[in-house]
């Protein structure tokens, strides 16, 4: 996970410890691009977020940044007047120390909810971090490393592209455990590119990336204050992408962010199975989702998987109350390749061997399809959840978020 | 909880016992009018409905039933058109009893889904249940105990109302303890009285009382195949209430289901808090409740109270995502009692005294308010839900529903 993960050209990064977990972990992230960055955002749609939300969003619209701080430990949200105030210093802070506006740095934080941030360990922290600043790979996980809370491991991403312009770089680092169900985007996540891109296609390939990955994951349907997705084009590679070159990166992109969104299934909360939900044969792609989400958010649909039960009640009965419209007669639905409800009816299959590839193994395919009938159509949506354990209700009835 | 529940005039109950369950509990309901009743029915607004939900719906609408028979151990849901066949067999063999025709019998089944219904049990079974008949109050208890499946006690209800008129009574039952999402009707509830009403009139009676309890309880988010209440009115009391008496049979009816509807949440599977949430100052009802809702179904919000932790972040948050336009800045928080967040930010607060109390008692009260702001109004709503536990996944990894 953590090996042959390199920073694209034109950026640094840091990890750095500025006490404000009582864990003495890592805590604060830089992200600094050397010169300006064409700069892109998406943020929770939660009316309730985070002050770093309420501040970046206003800047996303000019364009560009050269950084991104974030920091763990505090998410800095439902804090009121004051808790802008302390997101707004963070970023001047960095930006006087970096020789730019306020305006240029873009800022994140995770954490507990309501407490104000520790402004004293930040405005020691900063500078520290800032002597730490490197283009190297372990620059890039020790930031990745800061930005954890309950996550068990750093989420890293890259992926080197030869575009007909020339070689390019992707990478990309995001954090998250729970409290997800993003809607526009989720946690925290930063992709880097060294492309030559404007602001416009910074912003449409992260929101096209970000659509088919970040909003497709669910661990357990309660939607964060504080996600954010940002991407920084450095511009350093010299390379322009033509409209086929941009085509490709925009895969690259959203391959990077899949990686980052499926690492946070892999590390769900108490999680045992790592679920892919594939629903297709959907008259819209809007539709699919919601049918994909009312299954992947299913405290039972959640719970059979946990008990290695093929269980494909839930899962139809979840599909069936999504709000999407479609005749059951033509609903068939697989569970690890064994087809368990066709066209309506159950299947004759052999539960015990399902039962048992549930029980051994930690990935599991739940395919649902809709293979006619008046309401169906061309639309399919893969997602991707973990189950749901009693180790996940003793993490969140134990820890304050 | 069992005693003095009595049936109103002209109304027959009995529970028996086919042999559906493994566990040689009781299995059939049975609830019979002499005469023919005024019917109303709310059902699942699941696309992945059950057969006597289909064959059912397609009868209210003639106005009028003799009878409802329930069994309880399968749900003939997801059944195909054999499933259908098998409700519809079901209500023809108790009609013939009665001396009635099959489309005056309404039907509904809970348990698990997708399994044929043991059809030569119910056969036999049916003649026996018609012989247990009769009008007292332990064979309400009987017909109520026999629509039970994961509940550990059976639901019942009575009222008796001094209308203008004359006296008339209200009695129901109801069966749940998991997959309780309701939207339109939830779970099984069967309601009788004995004014005499028309169709349209306990149409409207059990929509707005249905609207106001079943309607707003959720144990785990999860929408049944099944969900059914149904009003029936004899009219034996020979009472016609006038327009205000109506209102008072409305309030009535509504109390009635209200005791049903809480007693499923107090019921809930695993819980170890019974959760009373009041959404207020909101611009309309549906607004309110799925603001509601949205608390309701959090997994954090239902771990956060079981493990007696004030998490005020995690309540805010899920009516941030609940898609109902607000300010913060207006919006504040009480759990019991105590004023956690006002107006969007955190307020001073002995939080060990709010957690020892949310240890000490079943009970738990929030109430979250919108006290102003271009987005606020005057509808309130009161939802109720269960906290969420390891036990309630223990529950549903081993139990096949």
């Amino acid at each position: 996970m953590t090996v042959q993960v390199l920073l694209p050209r034109g950026f640094r990064a840091a990890g750095y410890t500025c006490g404000i977990k009582a864990s003495g972990k890592s805590d604060l992230a830089l992200f600094v691009s050397d010169g300006p960055a064409s700069a892109a955002g998406v943020f929770t749609t939660n009316r309730v977020c985070g002050a770093p939300v309420i501040v970046s969003r206003s800047r996303v619209p000019t364009g560009t940044a050269r950084a991104v701080i974030i920091n763990s430990g505090n998410s800095n949200a439902a804090t009121g007047d004051p808790g802008i105030a302390n997101a707004q210093r963070m970023t001047a802070v960095l930006a006087e120390l970096l020789g730019c506006g306020p305006e240029d740095v873009l800022v994140c934080s995770t954490g507990v909810i309501g407490v104000p941030l520790p402004m004293p360990l930040l405005l020691e922290g900063i500078p520290q971090a800032t002597r730490k600043l490197a283009d190297d790979g372990q620059s890039l996980l020790d930031a990745a490393t800061a930005m954890m809370t309950t996550d068990t491991f750093p989420k890293l991403s890259s992926l080197d592209l030869h575009l007909a312009g020339g070689g390019v770089r992707i990478a990309g680092v995001c954090k998250g455990a729970a409290m997800i169900a993003p809607n526009m985007a989720t946690m925290l996540g930063v992709v880097m590119t060294d492309a030559v891109l404007t602001p416009a296609q910074c912003t449409e390939l992260l929101r096209a990336g970000v659509d088919e990955t970040f909003n497709c994951i669910s661990v357990d349907g309660h939607m964060s204050t504080s996600d954010t997705v940002l991407l920084l084009a450095s511009g350093a590679s010299g390379v322009r992408p033509s409209i086929e070159d941009l085509a490709l990166l925009g895969d690259g992109i959203r391959q990077v962010c899949q990686n980052l969104a499926t690492s946070i299934i892999r590390d769900a909360e108490g999680a045992d199975h790592f679920i892919t939900v594939d629903v297709s044969g959907i008259v819209s792609r809007e539709a699919a989702q919601r049918m994909a989400r009312a299954i992947c958010d299913s405290a039972l649909v959640k719970t059979a998987i946990t008990g290695g039960d093929p269980n494909w009640g839930r899962i139809v009965s979840a599909a069936g109350y999504s709000g999407v419209a479609f005749d059951p007669a033509w609903l068939s639905l697989r569970i690890n390749g064994t087809e368990v409800y066709r066209a309506g009816t159950p299947a004759v299959f052999d539960a015990a061997a399902v039962s048992q590839g549930l029980k051994a193994q930690r990935e599991v395919h739940l395919e649902l399809r809709l293979s006619g009938g008046p309401e169906s159509g061309d639309c399919a949506v893969r997602f991707w959840t973990s189950d749901l354990t009693a180790e996940y209700v003793r993490l969140n009835s134990e820890y304050t978020t």
